[in-house]
């Protein structure tokens, strides 16, 4: 059951915030949601899932990403979940850095203890969220899924482990091999364990290869990013994706970082790139 | 002497932040600036000046608005000064509020103390600022002036008090009679002191009587905002607009209430309100 939490009429359609149980995350959970006006009529329409990065909330999206306009024109609802479980019983790093914990579960289903009773954040995602959304919205199953850092390579991993759960998919400055990133080492050593063979299956450059569909990836990298060498590491991405088959436009963006004003500088190509398969007319 | 913060590619432009410190207002100030393409040639473009509301900072407008898109394609700079001066020397609401002093500075010159020691905003918007940019920068003396809430009434007092200054005014949801607006009181008898006679030089609706200059006020307010009746009052700007033959149109945009989801939703209107005047080609 969706709460209401806040409402905001925007572009002719409506962003709201909702609170809800999980029981997937075993806590409470907020999340933003923007429905378009064609929505607001009460025919269903097609949903672009965005899943932020590190130290993110459901919010920062909704307000920092310029997406709203485009999407109403369109009529293409986003959907903004949080960034990992939260609440006094969720635990967190231990040592209250950023990178790891509250605000950055990384999209995957912990299997370590303590972790793994409340960070199970692709099940969320992928399955009790959509269910839910589409339950109580008027949201038709056709989905797309994008995301920023942490959650651009989360939007990868939802996507190649659930093949035919989206139609599109796109990715801002992903940690595109997570295995071999600092971030990534850190979180899944937490979240599941020290046997790095289990990290595979939550690493897109490894997933990339099986990948029983062959979805056009589109990812577009800042070159001016602070992070692009040590944690991002899209030609790792692109190496697998030529290994694989697998079709990529990767764009390297010319001087642009790792911030919300490279993302709203690209936010409607990838609209643009989603709306073609969410929205085409069917035959 | 502006000293670079930070600074960040958009849209082909650049946002950068810089800090500053202001004689007027007796403190360290920074603020935030939107340079388009067309500046980074080297061209001198004109600038929108951006005042922002209660407890806002030099980011809100630029990460919240959505307003880089355009101002870019148009060529467009865009300024957002603090909403007040700030530091461990400024003095603020003695009790913690936020509707007075630190966030607060309501766009005027204090003349009651403690206040008048730093509160002047209004030259440091009308004078300081512009003289500091346009030395520095690539911008040409072509200014327009917009805001939101306690900015918008700014941005209505600013131009009404310096002809000749700018060349476009328009408002979000301004408080447009603070002598008469609970925030507004509060303010002007810190700010001002007791005597309202006083007041009425930092009043729009006062000083619409007297303008000698007639530049076309652009308001949008929306019908579901909250503070609608209790603090913006636009039915006495356009009172007063009427009793001068001051040209107003006035949006009442149904349903929208005081957040940046509405700004964002009606910013490309008043950004090309203001590129026709401050964009189009002389003679």
């Amino acid at each position: 059951m969706l709460q209401l939490l806040s409402e905001n009429q925007c572009f002719g359609g409506v962003h709201r915030r909702y609170g809800h149980s999980s029981s997937v995350l075993n806590c409470a959970m907020e999340l933003a949601v923007f429905l378009p006006p064609q929505a607001l009529c009460g025919r269903p329409v097609p949903a672009l899932y965005w899943l932020s990065g590190l130290t993110c909330t459901d919010q920062t999206f909704m307000q920092k990403a310029g997406a709203l306009r485009l999407a109403s024109e369109m009529g293409l609802a986003l959907v903004a979940p949080d960034t990992s479980p939260r609440g006094d019983t969720v635990p967190t790093d231990p040592d209250g850095h950023w990178d790891f914990g509250v605000g950055a579960g990384f999209y995957l289903n912990a299997t370590a203890a303590p972790w793994s009773a409340h960070y199970r954040m692709h099940d969320y995602v992928v399955q009790e969220l959509p269910e839910l959304l589409e339950a109580e919205l008027p949201l038709c199953p056709w989905r797309g899924i994008s995301g920023h850092s942490m959650g651009g390579h989360g939007a990868l991993v939802c996507a190649m482990r659930n093949p035919g759960r989206y139609r599109s998919i796109s990715a801002f400055a992903p940690i595109a091999h997570p295995s071999i990133s600092p971030w990534g080492e850190k979180a899944f050593r937490h979240y599941l364990g020290p046997d790095r063979a289990s990290w595979r299956e939550w690493d897109a450059c490894e997933l990339i290869a099986t990948a029983r569909e062959r979805l056009p990836l589109l990812v577009d990298q800042g070159t001016a990013d602070d992070f692009l060498e040590a944690q991002l590491r899209p030609q790792a991405l692109e190496r697998a994706a030529a290994a694989a088959g697998h079709p990529l436009t990767l764009r390297l963006q010319e001087g642009y970082d790792h911030s919300y004003f490279f993302i709203q500088s690209f936010i409607d190509d990838h609209l643009r790139h989603h709306a073609r398969e969410l929205l085409r007319e069917p035959g």
